[in-house]
């Protein structure tokens, strides 16, 4: 039989915002494999699957349990949130695949945080965009440093992904004293906390104001590029239409 | 009654990868309005709505069209291909809702060709990366040239939107080149074309190669960062776990 895992992207949680071919995966598969609190947003019916987790920072783990199932005979389908293949799972799934050659590995792409937190601040990455994640648990921060500064000065519009955690309560703060020698304190800014579920709450602001806001794990940050303007409230960066 | 517009971002174009949302508001529409391309794209019972289009290029008076149609009372739907928020039509919706105070514009995600092209060839956003538009329409070309050097500055891994058109069939080969005067030139890279629909083709080349390949309107380019490799054939960028 051949074996084969599905690498599936949720989208920020609610059932409708997956796609067809998300759910399908995840009523046919035998067991679902995913951090606790993703399983937990699974609706009612998947639910009553078997369902494995490995805790935080366990990641290598629940990929080993993505082959071990297959190799049983299961059909698998490992979740994350937003986009499997963005700050997911979908490209260690591929490294550890090279000691599990007979097992397909099949990427089934979701909305990620980026474009779903765009929806709700109304349009910001409408043009030439970047996604930068300020964790340094996997990267060094002088890395996430050189990011920070070549974005602002190709003058992107900025996506922060893991702009905080329990350990690094300062990173957004950081980031953004980087961007402010060369953007201006003024430059239009966005939050969404709890994309798509329970407890959405967005906010626009200038970016002297994004350097001390709180936030946490469940926020994607947005910094506007120099086309970006606040309408009526929302994050809206313009693409060059004269109108 | 509250007049209301819904941007709906379609994803690639196959309705198993349309999120339940967007298929939702696309079936409680009175009037579906797009690209006639995308149009074409949708599920049989859609097709039978009313449909209106403008032509290429004609992306104001689609616009226009919707607030035309909202204005009369009909629930409108405008479709865009991927993420209505990523090279759509959003941001144009919300600068024209300057004059239409009374409508509201509520974005529904989609799956973007960065994603949904990612997922065939592998994983290669698993780490910070940006897109650029390739096309000079909108945006002067000196900016573009602007953005590709700073991407490759900051070890972004990168997603080309737009790479070629009828009169711009040197882009890819220009930003190539500009490319290759900081990265690699055995730096892996792929491409998607027709992503999602019929007639799907991935292939993963070096930038060199990719210097001199034919894309058209439909393909997707992706240039991998310094944590790039090719496993197995996939397009897989490293977010740095020991293994």
């Amino acid at each position: 039989m051949k074996k084969e895992i599905w690498i599936v992207g949720m989208g920020p949680g609610r059932e409708e915002m997956m796609t067809a071919e998300a759910v399908s995966a995840l009523e046919e598969a035998d067991v679902i494999v995913g951090y606790s609190t993703y399983l937990r947003l699974l609706p009612e019916r998947l639910r009553e699957k078997e369902q494995l987790s490995t805790p935080m920072r366990g990641e290598k783990e629940r990929c080993m349990l993505c082959f071990a199932e297959a190799e049983k005979g299961k059909r698998v389908a490992l979740i994350c949130s937003g986009d499997a293949g963005v700050y997911g799972l979908a490209s260690l799934m591929f490294e550890m695949g090279k000691e599990h050659a007979d097992t397909a590995l099949r990427v089934i792409p979701g909305v990620t945080a980026a474009n779903s937190g765009a929806a709700v601040l109304g349009a910001p990455l409408n043009h030439d965009f970047c996604t930068i994640s300020l964790s340094d648990l996997l990267t060094p921060w002088e890395r996430i440093e050189r990011r920070l500064a070549a974005a602002a000065q190709g003058d992107f519009v900025i996506v922060l992904y893991n702009p905080a955690s329990h350990k690094r309560k300062d990173h957004l703060k950081r980031a953004c004293e980087i961007l402010l020698s060369c953007i201006e304190p003024e430059r239009p800014c966005g939050l969404v906390e709890n994309i798509g579920r329970e407890g959405t709450r967005a906010e626009v602001c200038t970016l002297r104001e994004l350097r001390d806001r709180q936030v946490n794990m469940f926020t994607t940050v947005f910094i506007g590029s120099s086309g970006t303007e606040i309408i009526d409230g929302r994050l809206v960066t313009k693409r060059g239409y004269q109108i």
